[in-house]
C-alpha cells in the first residue's frame, strides 16, 4: 500500500465531523515535524487549526486544507460504512475521500518525497491546516490568515486542496473564485383587509418591479476569467397565511456572485439605487462572504499545469466556477493561489470516494510543482 | 324593556358560536309558527338552517341571517361577560348584538308587529336564518336556496339583517357585494445551487414580470355602483431556507374583487394571457366564492330608504363595498336584494354592542318596509 493510501485511511477512519478535529491534525504534524517544520498550533474556539513552516527564506509555497468533513446522512444509505476506509474495485470509500482527505495524505507524502530528494531546498514549505472549512468558517483558516498577516508572513504561492477536477482529475484547477455578497431585503407596505385594496399598500406588488429590474441588469460582463457577475433570490416570503389579509411586509433573501469586474460596494449602491428608484420602503442588510479573487496565468499556474500534465497526462482548465472556499482568505495574503485536488463527484454525498490509481499522481503532481517553483 | 331587546338579549344569553345553534332557532320558531309561518327545518351536517313563510302568493319578501356569531376572543379581555347580555351607559354589550342577533330580533319583533296590523296582508314573509354564515358557509344558506330554487320558489325582495351602518345607523345599505375569485399559482423553474446560475431556471425571477403585469392591469373602471376589480396577493412563498439554493417554485395566493363590469370567466381568462405570455411553466386552480351582485335602484331600495328614513332620521347611502355575505347566494333566487342592520364598528371584536335606543328604530325600519312592500 502506498503511503499516500495509508495516511488517507488512517485520516478518513477518524470522525471529524465539522468542527471536531478528532487528532487529524496531530497525525499531520507527527509527519511534519521530523521534516524540520515549525508547528504552531492555533485553537480559536472549538476550532482546531495549525500552521507549519520549514524554512526562513522566500520563496514561500504554501499547501493549504481542511481536516473536517461534512456530516454522513443516512449511514444505512452507504454500502460501505463512513469511517471504516475501504477499497472495493479500485475506489476508496470513506467520508472525506475526496473532500480532502486523500489531498492532505498527498500534501504530507509529497512533501516528504520531496524533502528527502532535497534536503536544502531553496525558499520555505508551509501548511494552513483547519478544522472549520465545513462549517461557519469564522474560527479558521480566516483567523490564522490574520496572525500571519498582522506579522506580515506573506505568501507567494499557495495551493488549496479542494476537489477541483471534474471528469477525469487533472481536467480542472480554480485559479481563482468569485465573491458571495448576500442581502436580506424587507419590502414595507401596509397590512389590512383584501376587501379593502384602498386601505393598503402591497409589498409584493411593490417589490416585483424591483425584483424585474434587478433581474434585467446586466451587472457586469465579466472578464477573460470570470462569467458575468449574477443575481439570484434564494427566498421570498409575504403572507399571514390568510387569504384575505394584505400582508405588511415581504421578506426578500438574494446573493451575489460577483466577478473581479465589479466590486461588492458598487453592487450595494446599485442594489440600492434601484430600491430607491422605486421609492420602496425597505431594510436591507447585507453579509460580504468573500471578495472575489483571481491568480492569472504566471508561474503558479504554469508549474502546477505542466506537474498535472506529467502526473495525469491531462491538461488543466482554468476556472472561476463553483462556490466558496477557504482561498478567499488566503488570497488576502498570497500572491498567486490555485486550487487543485480530486473529483468532485461524490463530495458531500452518500458513498463518497477516490480511485486508488488516482492517489500516487496526485502526491506527484504536488511534488512536481514544489520542485518546479522552489528550486 | 322592548319586546326586541329582550329576544336580543334571549338570543345572545345562547353561546351560538359557529356553526353551532344552541337553540336559536328555535327560539325564533316557537314565535313564528302562532303567527302562522309554515316551518321548514334544514340541517345539513352541523348546521341548522330553517326556512319559514308566511303566505303563498306573490309579492314574497324574505328576511335573511344568522344565528351563529364569531369566537369571543380573550374572554377576559371583555369588560363584561360575552354571553351575557349587559346594558351599560345605553350599550348592549355582548358577542352577537351587532352581527346579528339584534338584527334577528328585529326581524321578529317587526313581523309580529306587521302582522298584528295587517294579519291579512297581501304577498308572502319568508325568513332565511343559518348557523354557518360565519364559517366555511357549505351548508348553510347555499343549500336552503338551492332548495327554493330547485322548487321554483324565488324572491321578490330580500333583505339580509348584516351590520351595514358605517357611522349612524341608517346611513348605508349594500345593494350589492363585488365578487370574490381567488387563485392558487404555483410558478415552476429548475431548482439549484446559487452558484451555478446557468443551471437553473429562478421561478421568483420568471414571476416577477408577470406580478408587475397584474399589478398594471386595469381590469376594469368599476360602473356606477361598483369600484373597479382589484386584484391583490395575499400569500407569496418560495425559497428552501437555504441560501445558496434557488428554488424550484414559488406560490402566490391571490384574489379578485370584482365588480359587474367583468365576469369570473373574463378575469380568468386575462390573467391566463399574462402568465402565458410570459411563457410561464405554471399551475393555477380557482376558487369562486361569490359572483358579484348588484340590486339597482327601484322599489326595494326605495322602499328601505324612505323606512330608514322615517325610523332614524337618516339618508342611507347605497354602497357595494366591503366583503361578501350570504347575500351573494340569495341573489341567485333574488330578484332585488338588500342589506341593512346596526352599526358595524365592533363585530368580530371584544366588546360588540350595540345602542339600546336604535334598537327600536331598527324594528321599526323593518316593519315600514313590510308595509310599503307588501300592500
Amino acid at each position: 500500500m502506498s503511503k499516500t493510501l495509508e495516511l488517507a485511511k488512517d485520516l478518513i477512519a477518524r470522525r471529524s465531523v465539522t468542527p471536531d478535529d478528532q487528532g487529524c491534525q496531530e497525525l499531520l504534524i507527527s509527519r511534519l515535524e521530523p521534516l524540520g517544520f515549525k508547528i504552531e498550533r492555533m485553537r480559536f474556539g472549538d476550532v482546531d487549526n495549525f500552521y507549519a513552516r520549514r524554512g526562513t527564506s522566500g520563496p514561500l509555497l504554501v499547501f493549504a486544507g481542511h481536516t473536517d468533513v461534512v456530516p454522513t446522512g443516512p449511514v444505512e444509505q452507504w454500502h460501505t460504512p463512513p469511517f471504516e476506509p475501504t477499497i472495493k474495485d479500485g475506489m476508496l470509500y470513506g467520508r472525506g475521500a475526496a473532500d480532502m482527505k486523500t489531498s492532505l495524505a498527498a500534501f504530507i507524502t509529497a512533501i516528504e518525497a520531496f524533502v528527502a530528494d532535497h534536503p536544502e531546498h531553496p525558499g520555505s514549505i508551509g501548511l494552513i491546516i483547519t478544522s472549520d472549512e465545513e462549517g461557519i468558517a469564522v474560527n479558521g483558516t480566516v483567523k490564522v490568515v490574520e496572525i500571519l498577516k498582522a506579522r506580515n508572513e506573506l505568501i507567494d504561492f499557495c495551493i488549496v486542496g479542494e476537489p477541483t477536477s471534474s471528469k477525469v482529475v487533472g481536467d480542472m484547477i480554480k485559479n481563482g473564485r468569485r465573491g458571495s455578497l448576500s442581502g436580506r431585503l424587507t419590502v414595507k407596505g401596509i397590512q389590512g383587509h383584501i376587501a379593502y385594496p384602498h386601505l393598503v399598500k402591497n409589498p409584493i406588488h411593490l417589490a416585483a418591479p424591483a425584483i424585474k429590474d434587478m433581474v434585467e441588469t446586466v451587472w457586469d460582463e465579466g472578464n477573460a476569467y470570470f462569467p458575468p457577475t449574477s443575481w439570484q433570490i434564494s427566498n421570498m416570503h409575504g403572507g399571514t397565511g390568510a387569504t384575505n389579509v394584505v400582508p405588511g411586509e415581504v421578506e426578500i433573501l438574494f446573493n451575489f456572485r460577483f466577478s473581479t469586474a465589479s466590486t461588492a460596494d458598487s453592487l450595494k449602491q446599485r442594489v440600492h439605487a434601484i430600491l430607491d428608484k422605486h421609492e420602496l420602503d425597505y431594510t436591507l442588510t447585507w453579509e460580504l462572504s468573500g471578495n472575489p479573487f483571481l491568480t492569472p496565468k504566471g508561474s503558479l499556474v504554469t508549474a502546477i499545469s505542466a506537474a498535472i500534465e506529467q502526473a495525469f497526462g491531462v491538461t488543466p482548465e482554468l476556472s472561476t466556477s463553483g462556490g466558496t472556499s477557504d482561498g478567499r482568505f488566503i488570497a488576502d495574503i498570497a500572491d498567486q493561489i490555485v486550487e487543485f485536488g480530486p473529483l468532485n463527484a461524490t463530495i458531500h454525498k452518500l458513498n463518497e470516494c477516490v480511485a486508488v490509481a488516482d492517489i500516487e499522481p496526485l502526491q506527484h503532481a504536488y511534488k512536481l510543482t514544489l520542485e518546479a517553483l522552489l528550486k
